[in-house]
């Protein structure tokens, strides 16, 4: 798929999900520590916590903005109102008057809008939770090994589970398969305007926290899949902050989008090497997540596991917060000295905290 | 001590400490889960997740309040100001003038403010970082057996700690003697106006965050110590929620507040039991908290220590937080149908996280 310049989402996008986010999604508080401030010698670091976000990820956040539109593109299509109609009931504050009267077309009957969506972690949580919360029917597609508690808590928040088989079925095609036969469309993981914009609201309310004790971040440190996060983020920071340094931060063995940025070039990886942060195994990142992160002129660091674990038993002890460990990594690239932050005003960003208990327990001892 | 009705703080105290600690503290989000609510049968259950206040629980408030108002008057004690002279300084918005102008009286010089406390635990953390903060020297006088960690944590935080013999000594009267040595005052850790006007801030942001998204609580849920924290929150629900229930939770053993409570007299225990939660540990609890609690009509339940570990693990796994004992016995009350929630709005305070790893792992298995 060429990239339209229209496609890529702008600030404008970000602040216009905020609004559809209000007391929807949870405002995450900034947490900082004189101790971590002592170890790593910056002036201050300032963590966002979005593991306490719904479903215990960020993911939540672009998948509610992206099924809001949807259920009123959906919606209007059935009643036959154009795009044209539709976007002259949007104000100038980018306020949608279209979500609150329903009721004035209580009388026309019309199938329930429907999404596919294939992931075997948070996305699939976020996807799911968002549906239930609007009425939506979600198809999350999973493979048939993925952990039996995924599985279930998805199926919990009212998602229906088609599992398949990852030796020989592709994932890309059910999900297509599903979508043409229900009429739904297939929500991506991170390559999409609205799952971007919708994620850069955690930046926002950074920046919006920050201005607020009168501080400016001198470096954003986000963990990186497919980037979605992290672009998002960016929105927000290169207008906004625009002297802000960047940093998207991967695992060892899925480094695709460090590699990407220096090259200026998407890169993909093998992507099959073991890792802990199972979050982030993504082998490619996307053209839009691409387009955003190098204008932002980001550039990647790379951890390991082992120091992945230090930082969520540091995490745990100085923060009380479960951190998975693809949620870990920036603050993992922090406390191993992988970023120059001496003396700089840091956001950290801690993305999710859906880790099994076994796994967090053998990282305290 | 005799009960002076001047000395039981109002909403308008709470208020005033809620200005002193904007942008200070953390305001701590509200967090939910559907789960929870199916699982309890509630209409919706709020959590508010203290652990991520500074220094791991509610404590810094109150003892941020205390400081800040100790550190004024020792200022204009020392340059001569009046107590009536000082009021005046105040606006009818509650705004302190004072504050924000040390540098008119630059040039006169003397001795740092002083503060004495006794804890082994969050009120001595919550004290030494307030002291670090507002510039005040702080002695925080400890058992000599108190975990290692602890003393070290307070150190870092810039605390003088002084060790005692538990056997064989008061730390009620070396506290009094430190005092007096140092023309110091003596931080007690709940009975105290401003104390519990500073832990009440957590209750007002509650009261307000449900206002925002326009839901009203039936039931708040609290630990209970002292009842410092119970009482300040309960001065913002009993002047504003008045329909509000009103529930404190104790361990196991240390029931005393819910004897008082029953008895509509202040009722000491024995308090040397084991219980899993140290910072509930509290033989009496306090002439002010008592006042508050009884005028507010709150009870007390019982929770025990296999309670308390399950909620731990549910606040993990549904909430990615780390939550010490002690400041999961609201969560525990909850979860083991110590209390009806059928139907109702519910928030539970989740007031802490300084728990050592071995316990927490411990938890999760």
């Amino acid at each position: 798929m060429e990239i339209h310049v229209t496609d890529i989402p702008t600030l404008d996008d970000v602040i216009a999900a905020q609004g559809r986010l209000l007391n929807v999604a949870v405002r995450t508080p900034l947490v900082r520590s004189e101790r971590l401030n002592a170890l790593t010698g910056a002036a201050d670091i300032y963590l966002k916590p979005e593991m306490l976000q719904r479903t215990g990820s960020f993911k939540f956040r672009g998948a509610y903005n992206r099924l809001l539109l949807y259920a009123h593109e959906h919606r209007n299509q059935h009643l036959g109102i154009t795009p044209e109609a539709a976007a002259g009931a949007h104000d100038h504050q980018g306020h949608d008057h279209t979500q609150h009267d329903h009721h004035h077309h209580s009388a026309v009957s019309y199938p329930p809008a429907s999404v596919v969506a294939f992931s075997s972690g948070n996305h699939a949580q976020g996807v799911a939770a968002a549906a239930q919360m609007l009425g939506i029917n979600a198809a999350i597609v999973m493979p048939s090994d993925a952990p039996a508690l995924k599985i279930a808590r998805t199926k919990e928040l009212g998602g229906e589970i088609i599992l398949y088989d990852r030796a020989t079925e592709s994932r890309e095609e059910i999900a297509e398969r599903l979508a043409t036969e229900r009429d739904a469309i297939v929500v991506p993981s991170f390559n999409d305007p609205h799952i971007i914009a919708g994620q850069g609201t955690a930046g926002l309310e950074i920046i919006e926290d920050l201005c607020m004790i009168g501080t400016v971040a001198d470096m954003f440190i986000c963990c990186c899949g497919g980037g979605g996060l992290a672009s998002g983020c960016a929105l927000g920071f290169e207008s906004l902050v625009p002297d802000c340094e960047m940093i998207v931060v991967e695992p060892e063995h899925y480094d695709d989008v460090t590699r990407s940025l220096a090259a200026d070039d998407i890169i993909g990886i093998d992507g099959y090497a073991p890792t802990l942060c199972d979050a982030l195994q993504t082998p490619k990142m996307g053209e839009l997540t691409f387009a955003i992160l190098s204008s932002a002129g980001a550039r990647g660091v790379v951890v390991t596991d082992a120091e992945v674990k230090q930082a969520m038993k540091f995490a745990f002890e100085e923060f009380k917060l479960v951190v998975e460990p693809g949620g870990a990594v920036a603050l993992a690239a922090v406390m191993a000295g992988k970023v120059d932050v001496k003396g700089k005003v840091v956001v950290v960003m801690l993305s999710g905290g859906n880790v099994d208990p076994a796994t967090f327990a053998a990282c305290l001892v």
